[in-house]
């Protein structure tokens, strides 16, 4: 349900759509709160529409169910930093996400894979908010243990691990600071830093 | 307005967000068809709200109006494949894209720069949809080139040339693969040749 009040919600300076408002990065899951398979089917539908350089597709995503696959689970949140890990543990499913580095009939390097897939990604986080689902994103882990684990082949490179879960209780976070972020408002560069007009540094023009 | 019989919209499996499920990328704009000043800075909230890595925003853009920056316009339409300049030339807005390849603070490389920035534009292009636009993406220009144009510094890297504007008239288009292209259903690989369940090859398990 849209809450105007709460911390997480961005606070616009101009009307976006009510998913990209409410959309935030959790730590706190809650670890009884499982996802269903057609939950899961959805989020792959949204990431399956995300527009690709020639259409390549480049994305590939692997389920890890923690109470369906507990020892692939576990392998894979011990290819986490010890962080991610301590949070990362309560999330009801892990994705790895893995990139195909090559265009598929040519071979050469595709150098907008990893773009294609945050694409892919972003759709999946969003359908993921409209059920009332959350989505953490990791960078902090090691590819290659990553690899090893869900046995990805070349030319395919990990890329992140994602936790998908409903948002759990604060309170269960071993760290102070982790607790503390559950309630911050989110921080984001103002529009006039990263947005510019005919040339790097100019403002945008309001009319 | 949602269409259902709309060729370019998505025949999904599973329901998904409306704005996914119309998303599409057209090459014949209407060049008459200008976007408001409110209507980009819409655009532009909406990918500050996307995540990223250690929350570093790397993406950057740089507004080209065709109507009021005519000059830099044709100098950034310069930049791209002939193929893509062919249309290109009739959307009233074209949108460099650069990312930081380096963290802020510490100057280290950005691995998931690019894969952050694609998530700001795909954040970007359903709130597009969402107001009734249209955006196209491009990795065939010369970022060289584009680095020139805009004055991009260092160490931010162009990565990609996006057209906004409103769907026009494909009979307009040169080519006869791009005018057909815009009436043909879009294409996706099935969910079940890119989601594994707990390792790579094993199918998504449905119950």
């Amino acid at each position: 349900m849209p809450d105007p009040s709460h911390p997480k919600h961005a606070r616009t300076d101009h009307d976006i759509l009510d998913v990209i408002r409410r959309r935030w990065s959790p730590r706190a899951f809650d670890p009884d709160a499982d996802i269903s398979a057609d939950e899961l089917h959805q989020l792959f539908e949204a990431a399956r529409w995300a527009p690709s350089s020639m259409n390549e597709q480049p994305w590939r995503f692997v389920v890890v169910h923690a109470r369906r696959s507990p020892a692939a689970f576990a392998a894979l949140i011990g290819t986490l930093t010890p962080r991610n890990q301590e949070w990362a543990r309560l999330a009801p499913v892990l994705l790895l996400v893995a990139v195909r580095s090559t265009i598929e009939k040519s071979g050469h390097p595709n150098p907008h894979a990893w773009y294609d897939a945050g694409q892919a990604v972003g759709f999946l986080t969003l359908q993921a908010t409209d059920a009332g689902l959350a989505v953490r994103q990791m960078q902090g882990f090691d590819p290659g243990l990553a690899r090893d684990v869900c046995q990805v082949p070349e030319p395919f490179e990990p890329t992140v691990v994602i936790a998908v879960g409903r948002v759990g209780d604060p309170e269960r976070l071993a760290h102070e600071a982790h607790r503390t972020a559950e309630l911050q408002p989110r921080q984001r560069r103002p529009i006039g830093e990263f947005v510019f007009d005919e040339v790097w540094g100019r403002s945008l023009r309001t009319g």
